[in-house]
């Protein structure tokens, strides 16, 4: 990764200690622990003033636990409340633990709803109550709606403030609409044309509109082609819409099609990411992002992978087991042994690692399937002869045994074909079973890459040798 | 993942065989497919008639390869230039292999510059000279120029299309401008407030244009503080800035500080997910997503990984050849040898996707490396503990010697406490040295359980039990 460039204007020198341009660096952190620990409080207070939120939440996140009620104590009710939606969760309830009702009330209703959504549903349920009812009544009702639909749903995602106009009006009346309307969303791309039930019938981009003269009717420069999202939708569903049509904003309708809100592309990225992230993280048999959690917390989502493996490898030691007299017989397969099934494991986290990319991306489909698995076959063919080969002529130059060098080539050859196949079709059936599949495909492929690699080279080896 | 819901709209009956409301499902693709086959040339004109561009390059890329030449000679001239630039690189390389350079030249010079540049690049040089000559000299200046940015740079992301205004001017002149020039861009969300020597000194956002009043100055409306884009930052730290600080779009600069271009949100989209799929193809050693390569190039970017595997899992078979005589001693050891090895290389894993993942968020950082690494640690003993304690007494009960036990539990705690550190520290180390970290710390930390696994176990077998 590149060092970010430093903004070569003039102002540069005045920009020092500031977040600067690009994100904080080590040495900001350092001075503000140090000021912390000294004391400093004014050249605290003086350094953030200009901070964006999302750099002083990261900057909390970086503190040493115990410096950060210090800087909270510090900072005193100047923390933009944007920071606590910017917060990692896991620092997040660890500060908010510390926060009476009331003060937690008092930072909610400074946010978007998603966002005071965000922070109240980590909190629990008796404290939740006590927080929703320290709301004003306006506020509150807009976060319990929100509170009401699915965590990974459209509705979590959307903004309920939104332009919406009818069709028979003009630009103009638009334009004075927005000049007169005190409380507008902050920022918005577009205005939504509803019909009289105020389901939505198109969209005007806003330099659009502002190019128009103010007699046209708003129905005339509309764009009527949209894509609708329903309340409900998953959020990855969503984002793969935003994705495939390069949406800037899509409007969210309700069962009866009503318009409901917006969700616009700024949100939709920290989906994108957040799930890209949690592939990566299960497919490693982590199930969330735990580098702020607690070490017992963490101890105990790691927890459930490493003892599905200690049933996958003793699946193997069984196995392997059963071929105890071979390999008393000959000590060189213990040697040899951990090989195929090693290579078989790498070349079937190979494919399924590109199935279920390819799967999430909607890239393999039962249209292309048979045709991938088929190349799949042919690419196992080619890197399994060549691996067969290579680690042939070493194990019959390292024992002197051809046959040694031919049971291994063939085992090998056998796995690599096998952690193909499976490596498809693994996630694709999971896939077909509307389980994540990539929660589960690694324990099935690897368990088979295992004991195929143990029992082929082992079971070839008694058939052979013995 | 939940089924995309139909749009609920009377319009819905209409919308058979439409790409819908929500992407291709396999039906339409189906009937497409057969369509293709027995020639019905009209129905698939008026079919894809009202298609987005993206779900006609989805439909290519299902089709089998053989269909996709009859399906361009059905479309023959009326496929959208559009459909190229969404189309998997892959697939389009053998389209455009087939195309003439006068062809492409004229594909080519309907596309924005980004996506223009996309194309070019996958060609031969002299072939892509013969299609640049094609392009008329007005079009041919901006891609040359975005052919001589890095492949990953704010250079080739950027539009140069964007609206810059005097910071002297009002906001009636730049409404009166933007009416009265006829080739604006055609989305853009806010406008550029430049200096004399046209470099950026702040920006407006659309919304707050249309409700300013005629009169007021650009210069007395304009957010004066802004993120700028060095043309040649790194588009992973591009990503970085657009998530952190949830900009909608930012403004390109050149050395000299001059505003060059502008980068957008929905940009950064392609971008983030491209990074994301990055890191997971890379740890699981496939070097970029091959779905639509042949078999021989898919073999062929898979290859250096399980070569890289067969060199390590020759380093784990020389470890347990220094031990072949107690394994002869004692058979029951061959059997139980591959749990401590995988059980650390699967805690190695899970360590290193955290830190991995931590890394690119830029959430693990000097000022809390070694706070993560202690609490890393902690988890290891928990959990090596836990499982040590349980497969010492399956080993003990399976064998009947409570020494193999003890063994196998001892060597279990070691390799899950190594698998923790290194875990952390490679990839840490490797960033640190600006190397990728996803690309070669699995290797590094499953040699190392791998060989601290067989070393252990068998090592302390041959002290305690021989």
């Amino acid at each position: 990764m590149q060092e970010p460039i430093q903004h070569t204007d003039e102002k540069a020198d005045d920009q020092k200690d500031a977040a600067g341009q690009y994100g904080l660096d080590d040495e900001i952190v350092q001075n503000i622990q140090d000021a912390i620990e000294d004391g400093k409080t004014e050249y605290i207070k003086a350094t953030l003033e200009e901070w964006h939120s999302a750099d002083i939440a990261d900057l909390i996140e970086q503190l040493r636990p115990k410096l950060r009620s210090s800087f909270l104590d510090i900072m005193e009710g100047r923390i933009d409340p944007d920071v606590y939606s910017d917060l990692d969760e896991n620092v997040r309830d660890e500060l908010v633990e510390e926060m009476e009702p009331a003060e937690i009330a008092a930072v909610i209703s400074e946010l978007e709803v998603d966002d005071a959504v965000d922070v109240l549903e980590d909190l629990e349920e008796e404290e939740r109550q006590e927080v929703l009812s320290a709301i004003p009544v306006e506020d509150r009702a807009a976060i319990e709606e929100g509170l009401s639909y699915d965590e990974d749903s459209a509705g979590r995602l959307m903004q309920r403030d939104l332009i919406a106009v009818p069709e028979y009006w003009s630009i103009g009346q638009t334009i004075d609409f927005l000049r007169d309307t005190e409380d507008l969303p902050d920022e918005f791309y577009e205005i939504f044309v509803v019909d009289p039930r105020h389901r939505p019938v198109g969209t005007i981009p806003l330099n659009r509109a502002m190019r128009a003269k103010r007699d046209v009717a708003v129905r005339d420069i509309m764009d009527d082609e949209q894509k609708l999202i329903p309340v409900d939708m998953d959020q990855e569903e969503v984002a793969y819409l935003f994705q495939q049509y390069r949406l800037a904003s899509a409007a969210v309708i309700n069962p009866g099609g009503m318009l409901i809100g917006v969700i616009t592309v700024d949100d939709i990225v920290d989906v994108i990411s957040e799930e890209a992230e949690e592939d990566l993280l299960l497919l490693a048999g982590v199930s969330e992002d735990d580098l702020f959690e607690t070490a017992l917390d963490t101890a105990r989502t790691r927890f459930p992978w490493l003892l599905i493996n200690l049933f996958t490898a003793m699946a193997a030691s069984i196995a392997i087991s059963m071929f105890d007299a071979t390999l008393e017989a000959i000590i060189a397969l213990a040697v040899l042994m951990p090989i195929a099934a090693s290579m078989g494991g790498n070349a079937g986290t190979q494919t399924l690692t590109v199935a279920v990319r390819a799967l999430a991306t909607k890239e393999l489909t039962p249209a292309n399937m048979s045709r991938i698995l088929s190349k799949e076959m042919i690419v196992a063919g080619l890197n399994g002869s060549f691996f067969a080969v290579v680690i042939g002529c070493i194990a019959w130059g390292w024992f002197g045994n051809p046959l040694i060098g031919l049971v291994i080539a063939m085992a090998m050859v056998v796995n690599i074909l096998v952690a193909g196949t499976v490596g498809m079709l693994v996630p694709y059936t999971l896939d077909k079973l509307n389980i994540d599949p990539a929660v589960a495909s690694s324990v099935f492929v690897t368990t088979t890459t295992d004991i195929v690699g143990f029992v082929a080279f082992l079971g070839l080896a008694t058939l052979v040798l013995i």
